[in-house]
């Protein structure tokens, strides 16, 4: 990303638990690479972040809600040295008044709604906007995102775009954040000030254009637990969902949706182990799954053969189109309950 | 459930983090209510597990593990006094090898495959079972599963239940488990000694047969982020997904499929306010939700409103017959990452 970027700064999104990879474990890694702007949903996220990181770090790090005052008070983001994305008009007069009251400017960065209708501040809320609303805030950052993110040639984010240009050219003079993942590889035109890069942290292709470089962050792994031989005709599964055409080898792995995947994961997906693809029988329980492996040689297989079943050779972004959601449902879904390993930075 | 069973003992599933419940906060709960027996899947939940019982209750308790040894030695099973839901021959021979070897018998209990062809002791491997291999065994449990224990009138669910009676006939006299919830509701010819109550225990339907007085122990609020007023015309959600068809007001909730849900929720479903139904606009994002308030009285709803996503209005039962998915899905899934609250037993 940094390659792509020609903006001022590149920050990272670990809202919702690194996107349920774990907040804790990543952001030490990202503030190692350099990272000193973060941005997550709500205050407890942010204070979970700022209680992984050392003071020198904390000290340069700005760590910004998405979710903006989110039920806590401009007092709690003061305290707390976080800076709320304002999500609305009623917030901007919370925490003015708040400044007001307490004598100092509150560091506040501001949501600009420029078409998604999702949160941030209207056109028409811009024009009800006094200067004496903002004077006591100290605004870090003009926020907005774009609604079309995934599709590079929609319309609709060249008119976001300029309405972004139009706003801000109204408000006070800050720097301004437009760009997530897909908007870097967008190009300049969409970079400005600071880009907020998520799912291109984690490998995560987010865009129907194709974003080159990406290296999936994430493997899952499933133990088999038995190896059963069965007789052709044999039925398998809840209301024996599978009946087997030929004498075959079934391994049972504890994997299911009680680990986060769609039961439709069965059909759309395998299960690999050294490279071979594995076709799954018997649809899919909480925590057990059964996969055909009468092909592989005997003994390839065992309990406590460890098969792969999201990583390079079945991706997030590939399992996602089979099954027709957005990536990030798989990403931050799958393997919430797993254990997790940590391979480290990898170089 | 004690009213309707007759066998000896009901006990509870708390596999899968109590079903995505949380184990630590429902088992004390349940052990006050003189549950004895627990089911997890491995060694890990089953000490969890033990760690939030106290003393006098651990003495009187067993914890059973579905996935049998899962990876883990005989050895680690008896030390931390946990007994094994044998899923293979193999895991027989490696328990009865174990308890030969250190001179004490080993407590067990030994899965049945009667027709799911997913764990246990198929009826060729019970041929092939000597006398000799189960003798340095403490037979606890035979255990077996039905594959359509959500269709009670399958004629499958007999013929398992017949091929039960037939190998424990063989095999050294134990206390049967075959029913869990459902089998419960199934009547007395399926109760045999100790059912395994998962689903019912959370108060969710898994059988295509109502099951009578099942009482949701779940809610799923979310709070109100901003409200806004918009013309006819505008188009919200990511690619303008909705486009008004009058002026609305639409209220965005910190609610997501970062939350667990599936991006299908919001057809499949509503959010509800002190009784009133709303439909959601614009699609789901992974923190974010859009909610037409529109026909809501002024001041209804505001940032910090509680909109509940699921409750007695809006069941798991009812949302997963709409989204075609198993309601344990959802059980397990949504709201793993959200704070959770437990409100007592309810008495």
């Amino acid at each position: 990303m940094r390659s792509r970027y020609t903006g001022r700064e590149l920050s990272a999104v670990v809202k919702s638990d690194a996107y349920g990879l774990g907040l804790e474990a990543i952001v030490p890694v990202l503030a190692d690479a350099g990272c000193r702007s973060f941005w997550v949903n709500d205050l407890g996220e942010a204070l979970r972040l700022k209680a992984v990181l050392p003071s020198a770090v904390l000290r340069e790090t700005t760590v910004y809600t998405l979710f903006g005052l989110g039920g806590a008070t401009p007092g709690d983001f003061e305290q707390a040295a976080v800076v709320p994305v304002l999500a609305s008009l009623d917030e901007v007069w919370q925490c003015g008044g708040h400044a007001r009251r307490s004598g100092r400017r509150m560091a506040v960065a501001i949501q600009l709604d420029t078409g998604l209708g999702r949160l941030g501040l209207t056109a028409d809320d811009v024009d009800r906007l006094g200067g004496d609303h903002l004077a006591p805030l100290d605004i870090r950052c003009w926020v907005t995102h774009l609604a079309a993110f995934d599709c590079p040639d929609d319309p609709m984010n060249d008119r976001q775009r300029r309405m972004l240009l139009d706003l801000t050219a109204r408000l006070p003079q800050a720097p301004v954040s437009l760009a997530s993942s897909s908007g870097v590889f967008m190009g300049p035109d969409w970079h400005f000030d600071i880009a907020r890069i998520g799912s291109a942290l984690y490998g995560v292709q987010t865009s129907s254009r194709w974003q080159e470089g990406l290296v999936p962050c994430y493997r899952l792994l499933a133990p088999v637990l038995r190896v059963a031989d069965m007789p052709a005709g044999a039925r398998v599964g809840y209301r024996g969902t599978t009946a087997l055409t030929r004498p075959s080898r079934i391994a049972t792995l504890a994997l299911g949706y009680g680990d986060g995947l769609p039961q439709g994961f069965v059909t759309a997906g395998l299960a690999f182990l050294s490279g071979e693809a594995l076709p799954f029988v018997g649809g899919m329980a909480m925590n057990l799954t059964m996969v055909d492996v009468t092909d592989l040689l005997d003994g390839a297989v065992g309990p406590g053969t460890q098969m792969e079943i999201l990583g390079p050779r079945q991706t997030i972004d590939s399992l996602a189109d089979a099954l027709g959601c957005a990536p990030n449902v798989l990403l931050t879904q799958v393997g919430a309950g797993c254990a997790h390993r940590y391979l480290g930075t990898g170089g």
